[in-house]
């Protein structure tokens, strides 16, 4: 009889404990957002049904997760591109750093102008102006001594008006996205116009998308062994541009595959997102609109927003937005939070 | 007496048919041999040996996972390129097959030979020559186009000497070394010479390789919606040329890791191969030798093997593999069987 009672008590235990156990499931369940810094609204109803509808088995829209590609495009979509890109911000400190090792800089233009300060004569700065900021900052070592050099400058950098590591500026409610494409089988690739080996010195860290996944702009590379010890040698020279029409290219050339989703936030997107739309079957697209000066920036000219030339969201993209179901993400209105520090 | 009865019987039952699983499972672990296509020898012995140490967590060569990269170069490495590589018979196939709708070709080099069949003024084709037959065949059509074009080639086309299909001529050893290493958890690329789209179109179905992991040469495309339907057009002209030289760039830019194995067959390779070496801890570079007349094809000019000029493996590459402990594969002495139609 003793035994039978403990027999029995312990059945009954166990019961009660896989009985919370379930209870616990349902309920973490239930509670569970994937996407907590995003207010309800149009916007992130966007995200959870277009998952919903690829990754259920019965829909007539279900992909395998072999074919779910994510793009995101960066400066902007997933982090802060004002007042002015970050690579941008690391070439213009890299000439300030490089400038005792150049006398000659002092009176010869653009760098002339960057040593000074002039922010008047760089706000007009050409694209050749800064092909030659580029070619002075970011060629002429290996790859491996240009990382080392990214990842220095990006440990001390701070952002203006945040006076945080460029790194902080991501934008929380993006990374939630990407995250939660990711565990629904997603492969989230970084498509951006800035530098795909800049680009790949964190994305792994601050993104979780690993170097194979940033596809970006690049200078050619030449492979040289003579010494015996191979480098690949960054040289002066455009090899590819990954902005507006290089986008969709972009992502033909590394992806071979067409995005279900593609994430921008300014007219050098549009491309990406009309080539996502093209494909059969449930697509996503999204745009985010600057529109929060408390949190972040605000900058279009879309919406009456001011126009700023860095990420220029225009009139015609919203437009374009509009008119084919784009969605518009509205920085003010649809995150709850913009970075993860806040509170 | 009877519920006992057969209670016990079920135990019994039940208990033997877990011993018998269990032993079959010992069983199959000690007898599968991850390469069974491979004759035991040292080509066999230094893929497992490489496994072994990148994947034993107490190795100081362990590696993680996201980083255990290998790369493949393709003709003459993981399928047949003789006499000529499958993507030139394509080439000549196309021309034929569009002759009647250029007829201007018949009097115009290099396409005038290739519709006389006139094999020894096409034995002395320059890279010139080739490139307006590539012109001609790969470019003025969309990527998709294109690629629906070698798709169906490929379904019909019939290799030399063997009369099948271009992709059952697949190395069934190097087929077993990729299964292997991703069951081990590498990512494996290939990193070929060939034009990346047209490898892309067989390269899951026949490699286990999805098309972003498929690294090659290119033509430039360009992007047009101008009609509102976005397409990719094929440009004649050359974006990336993936071979020698321009490996190690390819595999940066693709991959941006540096490959833990890299496997190759001719000297088109050895910068692949130098650049995978030159990374720390251990590393697997390996050649195959087709010195295999009897079941493949057999060409050096390395070991006094004949010289084709189709996928050269030189005396310089035998004497620096040598030297630098890269395993030479003997299709002869390594491989128990080449190809898996055979018995």
């Amino acid at each position: 009889m003793l035994t039978k009672a403990i027999g029995a008590s312990r059945s009954v235990r166990l019961a009660m404990f896989v009985m919370a156990g379930l209870l616990a499931t349902a309920s973490a369940q239930a509670q569970t957002d994937p996407l907590p810094s995003w207010n309800n609204g149009a916007a992130k109803q966007a995200v959870m049904s277009f998952v919903k509808e690829i990754t259920d088995s019965a829909s007539a829209n279900f992909v395998k997760p072999e074919d779910r590609i994510a793009t995101f495009d960066q400066d902007g979509t997933l982090w802060t591109e004002h007042p002015l890109y970050a690579q941008a911000m690391f070439a213009l400190d890299r000439i300030g750093k490089l400038a005792p090792q150049h006398p000659e800089w002092k009176e010869k233009d653009p760098f002339r102008s960057v040593i000074a300060g002039d922010k008047a004569a760089m706000a007009r700065f050409t694209e050749e102006d800064w092909m030659k900021i580029v070619a002075a900052t970011h060629t002429g070592m290996s790859t491996e001594v240009f990382q080392g050099i990214v990842s220095e400058w990006l440990a001390k950098a701070k952002a203006p008006r945040f006076d945080r590591a460029y790194t902080e500026l991501i934008y929380q409610p993006m990374l939630e996205v990407m995250q939660y494409l990711r565990a629904n089988g997603f492969k989230t690739y970084i498509v951006t116009g800035g530098g795909q080996e800049f680009v790949r010195v964190y994305s792994e860290k601050v993104y979780g998308v690993p170097p194979e996944q940033v596809v970006g702009s690049s200078i050619v590379t030449k492979y040289e062994d003579a010494s015996g010890a191979p480098v690949l040698m960054r040289e002066p020279k455009v090899f590819f541009i990954d902005d507006g029409p290089g986008k969709p290219v972009g992502i033909n050339l590394f992806i071979g595959k067409r995005p279900l989703a593609a994430f921008g936030n300014s007219t050098g997107d549009a491309q990406m997102l009309r080539w996502t739309q093209a494909g059969s079957g449930a697509r996503l697209m999204m745009l985010v609109l600057h529109d929060d000066a408390k949190r972040e920036y605000a900058y279009g000219p879309a919406k009456g927003l001011p126009d700023t030339h860095v990420g220029i969201f225009s009139e015609a993209l919203m437009t374009e937005a509009e008119k084919k179901g784009w969605a518009v993400i509205s920085m003010k209105d649809d995150w709850k939070r913009v970075f993860a520090f806040e509170q």
